[in-house]
């Protein structure tokens, strides 16, 4: 349970989302730029910036909000009762907003237009199974890790996302905040607005399995107790 | 000893072994894919995703069925009678079940034919050797640093493989689950089924040859309390 | 509080930030040499040794001098009043003359002219947008991360300029001592000096503006112990 | 003070020599055989694996050794009074046999001759300067990492050397056991035999530099405890 007053933990989730998606877009436009057309390289220089910044928001914001930074996760915590409805929602709408700013930020940092929408389709079965088996295991990931190795998640969280950029065929997005804010570039990490409804709902599915395994894989003997990020008001 | 039942240790040694598997096989599509004729980005971009998985998978899983994740860990543990021969054998059996279901996963994702048979040579002295290397290394590693670190060994396990994945002429494969769900898959990772016994023949004389060299290594002033991932019925 | 005297505390910055400069610049100049035309390869070869430099400086000076190596980070130190105002101009001095040392050494090791100017113009709203942001983003993971997990600072502090070398337009020098140096190597990691005010004040702006945020963020219940790397007289 | 006996000790050396050997030439012959003429992709696939073995050896090994895995690491420890000096020229010799060993291990593994004689020249004053900086830095690191968290003294010493990889005009070889068995061989990581004592030279006196250094910087109040990897009969 924080110590931090719910506008605290609204404006750590919107904080950090914006910041996530500032590396997100802002080194995809980077990278992008210079490495032409070698787009292993580019997703690369794609990959360790946003896994880079996983570990850091993680870990400075998990003691204020819990660091959810993910409708998805949000919705997990909701599930296991760890935090109630109206704090859930309220957590979606800050991780929204703060997401859509951090794409403003990564576009005024490199003098792109503020406001875009992308052309980059991203659809089909593939893409869709993909974002499932890219949620399915970031959400198995924070939730064995909080009872396996509380203080590892933010690592964990960041070295699961290196792996699933490339071992998904969607370059695993894995949250529904990042889904609709990269609606909203036109650049290397952009998808088609009509596309994302589709990654959203792949996401929840996936997250929702992972609870389901990841209690069914719980000992009944470990100890129940509350973990660190989990919080109720 | 950990307080999971028998099938939650063997689900998670399933589970694993195929995220470890959709994460090399996975990765290795998206790597060639991407990195055109540029093989040293494409194994970098191999190397990167199998380490990063194996750190968070045996992060998580340790506490459940002690992460072995691989048959010939799951050898040296019964020689050193931390586990039974049954128990040993049903862990092989969940973690080549899994591995093949991983690769299942990872040809969905990337709309690949999901059965699929390698045609990739691996074979001759050169081969045989650095599978024995690299998997006498890899054991050296889980049975020093299991008695030096406990914690560390995550992390330890998936550095050794990032140098392994580089200095050995066969990438490190380094494990028999591994090797056998690679025959099935006739892209980057793969491996021409006529190839893999061999493989997997060097692998548990590598693996049988570290547990021999750490035993030497280790001072019998050590407590040989028995180290958190080992378990017996 | 350190129990080192004031000269170790002040050779420890210089030696540091001399260090970090040899880092940055001395492996800008290498990049730059093997990478010849792609510029994202030479990017990430400049990346990364900057950002383990930082990691490996930061833990090991963190309890002779609180490792601030950045003027910017000093000021908010000093603003906090953690520090004093001679202190932190010691301080300051200290960074810029051990900044400028490293520049040297890195000349010195690679065969370039001692002495040089650059010549790369880096100027414009959004370069200087991007320092603002990147600096801000530098000092908000160090004040929340001293609070959230003492002990990770170094390793936050790595990640973070790993993934701002890519997400901001200006490769975040985020540190005025940093900036001034790069002014004296006409290499790949150079800024012309009419620039280096603009850098230098929207640096100063960003640290300011996240103080105001990180002591927004922080639990008023939360014990106001000094952390492990402030001191004063 | 280990509990090891001397003949698992130099045991211990010897291996973990081999092995980082086995990882510095065998990735070099690796990196160049995929890069092709990118040799700034070849020399970034080269120090990941050096410096991923690098941890994996030191946090197993110190236990046993004190995984000093370097003559100049050994001297500096004999300056200090930690060992003596038979200990310490058994060190060293048992560091330089492992060294050559782990050479003919990585050229067995990539089926080349078994012994061979490096032509690449590496002489010079940069040379000479960049290994002269490159061991003062890896000695500090050692030295002020064991006094400030000796627990990172094997992460600091990786990542150090990822930066030293690039930032001196010589890679850093920065170990003279690694320099004598880089003589033997020729290919990416090798060395002119008579370009060796002028780089072994260079590396005590940055050893040694940093030793008196590294003293200058301790407060005297710290405890004058012995640190783990230093050791005595």
């Amino acid at each position: 349970m924080s110590a931090a007053t719910a506008p605290q933990k609204l404006a750590a989730e919107g904080l950090g989302t914006a910041f996530l998606l500032a590396a997100i877009v802002g080194s995809g436009i980077m990278a992008e730029r210079l490495a032409g057309e070698n787009m292993a390289l580019a997703l690369l220089a794609n990959t360790l910036p946003t896994s880079a910044m996983l570990v850091v928001l993680i870990t400075m914001l998990t003691p204020i909000s819990g660091a959810h930074l993910n409708p998805a996760v949000s919705l997990v915590f909701f599930l296991r009762r760890d935090i109630g409805s109206r704090d859930a929602m309220a957590y979606v709408a800050a991780q929204v907003v703060g997401a859509l700013f951090g794409v403003l930020i990564a576009h005024g940092m490199f003098e792109q237009p503020l406001m875009q929408v992308s052309a980059k389709p991203r659809s089909g079965f593939a893409q869709a199974f993909s974002e499932c088996v890219a949620t399915f295991g970031l959400v198995t990931t924070i939730l064995l890790t909080l009872r396996a190795k509380p203080q590892a998640v933010a690592m964990s969280v960041g070295l699961y996302i290196t792996a699933a950029y490339w071992f998904t065929a969607s370059t695993s997005f894995a949250n529904p905040a990042v889904t609709i804010a990269r609606t909203m570039t036109d650049t290397f990490t952009g998808i088609r607005p009509d596309a994302a409804a589709g990654f959203v709902a792949a996401q929840l599915a996936g997250a929702i399995g992972a609870l389901v395994v990841a209690q069914a894989l719980t000992p009944r003997s470990m100890t129940t107790h509350k973990p660190e990020n989990a919080h109720a008001e």
